[in-house]
């Protein structure tokens, strides 16, 4: 998300190569993504810049979730895009446009992460704390993610699917929605109904990247009965993200853009809703909370 | 640090087979990772039971990062084997006995960040928010673990070194830790002195995972005239990690722990104090704060 | 080369899954190459049995190398597949239509190298072997492979390429005729022109299926002056060559057949005369034989 | 096998990097595999003038297998080590001393098949093609790996098994021992008893070199009911051959060599015995040659 900063600033990043001298490369103050170079200090030093200013708007100035984090980022962006006559360049902008909610599950892991950190640091160290006050709080994230996945089953009746590029946290973050809702909100569910992973990790070194979607029936993470709709495709993305989506543009119509940004407020009273009349420990709970 | 949780419980988890049916694995309530197999409801639903009620504990009714979060959590898991005569079984509770601070970048992915998160909706929907107040701010992490590397790098004079155990998140996690001392905080760093990388991801897929500590140099991550410092395992980390300990158990005499928690707060101020003498930014960003 | 024969012979293999318990399948009778199914005894069996009888044939009754092997076996399968209309279903009866000679670098491993040895125990231990001729000799194909691209280079002044798909002995094989015309024949040559590869094997365990064609241009068998076309894709075959194709055919006009394999005496002749006017060992190896 | 000539001709081989320039090493005449550098002129050329005066003595003057063919220059590789009191530096020349056959299932691709098929040009050009006799014949090989698995089994009531490192044709060239036994030759037989894998293929490609012990045993080349008696490490195989080396002369005493280099006769003749008293088409196969 932070390197879409750089697109939606219209400052440049570079094709290049892979074998290039680092040492030199760091010498000449140019920064390198494997194939992707672009200048330390006028795109990278400059976006941190732009980014700062930005996150000391008014409308960063509160606890919320990335989802949000990312919906005033991507309006920003959004304006960029329009001033610069750039046409479709960011992600977050896009996200923003059709209200599709953008979530990280890491918000400390990245250039955003890090500026946000530092902002708080000098918000603190210079009794400025009462006017800056922007906090990540990723159990927000967890349960607005839970919510669209628990709407779409038990409200809507409706199906689920994952599509999971890559492995690591996010893959995790994605398939524990189902556990959130079983498990720690105890309502009854069984498991979201398509599972596509696109990665080059393998299951023989027991990691949760390479686990393939048998492994997350097993915890609930994917209905059990629908082992046969789930596909893992052993592929670079950069080549099985274009053909998937080449496909679904070419063989399908136009849907109506569901804008699960939007009914944000909504899905989550109807994921309070059901976790209220379900869960047998919320009494339990409540009692152990009041004697704090 | 989840299934952390077993061990220091005396839950039973058993050594079987990846190659199962798991879909009869989820009807027989048996939940798997790999070749690990245990009891749904004795062992994971009951993990989270007893972890829930540790964390309306009042010493975790504050805001705080994961590096404060996992020392309290630690310190009872420690009880835990106590009590239970278990021997050393929790990574958290031996962590806990030897100030060793532990980090999470990706708090809400998780079964301890999903209960962290269940109950927040709990309290704000029962109207015990005021009483239950943990939260869990990643900017803190950010700051504390950067503060560990400049305090070895400028205030003690010695070398850093990194130890990657597979990619991902944590892998940046730890390596932004220089950008966040000289790109962010604008503190003047060279990069960490050694980097050692064991895993399965390789740099032709373009992640951040695979990425070589050559492209980390760019980015001033790790100092780029130490590139022959470092090293890449290409190995299942089951493998090259025993092999690792062995040898340095081995080859090394045992060193004075440096019990970097309990410093905690000495490092932070260092790092507040480089920050305010070095940054040219302070002044502007605190007069942009000051207008909000 | 030999699973080409059922389709040509018109046997029916299935496309099923890779999950499969394979010792129920050894059980009855089907045999498994990873989701491809086939009958023990109706596939696979019928199969030798139909080989052993081609290979009792009079133009089989002779000292070869696989490129002629497959041009009599391509000859039957063409003749296969138009009895049977069938329509284009076998390589070799494509490769026999068009020309285009086929190696294998590995002549006894495989079942049609199997049924061979099979044959010639046959033909031993009953006093035939004055009747079954047919012996394999992998000289001749190292020598016919050279000749190919020593023509290519120093008789028609053109370019050559190497499209590389998997590693292994094929791919040493097709690599080593530019060593075996400059280092064992010693004639002046620089290296091919072109090295496209297809696979899923990395540099980083030093075999030679994962090596970069860098590696191969220390040998010589690249040209070291071209390493800017060579391409490696680390991708699953088949996806990569589909795409290869799809895109050659589309953006490219049909060239003239170069019906190599028709071409075969004239390019050996071509590989002697380069080698006798070159050699300065000619002399000194020669008497050496002589003293035999 | 190829490169074993270096450490027997005490021809130095060194250690270096796997990041260098290649185009460099090829202007200054220095061969590279990954991270091995060695002389072209000195080592590799010389190497390739010494092998061509070994492969014209008289013992190689004929048709063999490369069992029979590694045995004759092991035993010349052991004088060269003794002679240069250099050790135990060749594979080769330890495998002649202790008896044990060697195979390779590509003759034609190495150095050596390059050596050897442009000594038969050499003879076939100069008209001295009844001196220089030596061909490889695969078959021989094929029947000769068959005879010692077929020995094991059936007639000294033992168990086999396969140590598979890396995959490719020698990986199917072991295994198809099983399948000539029982598919081609007809002999009653059910499939090895072990299979060890150590490799980074993975089956999901769907090739041979990923193949798990049950695709192998779907085929007979692994005995059904003993599935659990097989392993598969996904290992760099220079630490996992250490590993499994240094463990098993930790673990299990010295035991008698079986020397079975020696009893090839033998094991042929009970090879021919077994196939002719079972196999039910030897009549109809005579009958077609004889026809010839």
């Amino acid at each position: 998300m932070y390197h879409d900063l750089h697109f939606a600033f219209n400052l440049p990043v570079h094709r290049g190569s892979h074998t290039v001298d680092d040492a030199d490369l760091r010498e000449k103050g140019v920064t390198r993504i494997y194939d992707i170079l672009f200048d330390y200090e006028d795109v990278l030093m400059e976006t941190d810049r732009r980014l700062r200013e930005i996150l000391i708007r008014p409308e960063f100035q509160k606890e919320m979730g990335t989802r949000e984090f990312y919906y005033h980022l991507g309006k920003i962006l959004n304006e960029c895009e329009k001033k610069n006559n750039l046409g479709q360049v960011s992600v977050l902008a896009v996200a923003y446009r059709n209200g599709i909610p953008v979530f990280t599950s890491s918000p400390g892991d990245s250039t955003i992460g890090m500026n946000v950190a530092g902002l708080e640091l000098l918000a603190q160290a210079t009794g400025l704390q009462d006017l800056f006050k922007l906090k990540i709080n990723p159990s927000i994230d967890v349960n607005d993610s839970t919510a669209i996945i628990l709407n779409a089953k038990r409200y809507e009746n409706g199906k689920t699917a994952v599509i999971l590029i890559g492995g690591g946290s996010p893959k995790n973050f994605m398939l524990q929605t189902e556990p959130q809702i079983q498990e720690v909100l105890m309502i009854p569910e069984v498991g979201q109904d398509y599972d596509i992973n696109i990665t080059d990790a393998r299951p023989d070194t027991g990691g949760l990247s390479g686990a393939p979607p048998s492994e997350a029936a097993s915890w609930g993470k994917i209905d059990p009965t629908k082992l046969e709709e789930t596909v893992t495709a052993y592929l670079d993305v950069t080549v099985a993200f274009p053909l998937l989506t080449a496909y679904t543009i070419q063989t399908t119509k136009s849907k109506k853009l569901k804008r699960l940004y939007d009914r944000g407020q909504e899905l989550h009273e109807k994921l309070v809703e059901s976790y209220l009349e379900n869960n047998k420990e919320v009494e339990k709970l409540k009692g152990l909370i009041k004697k704090l």
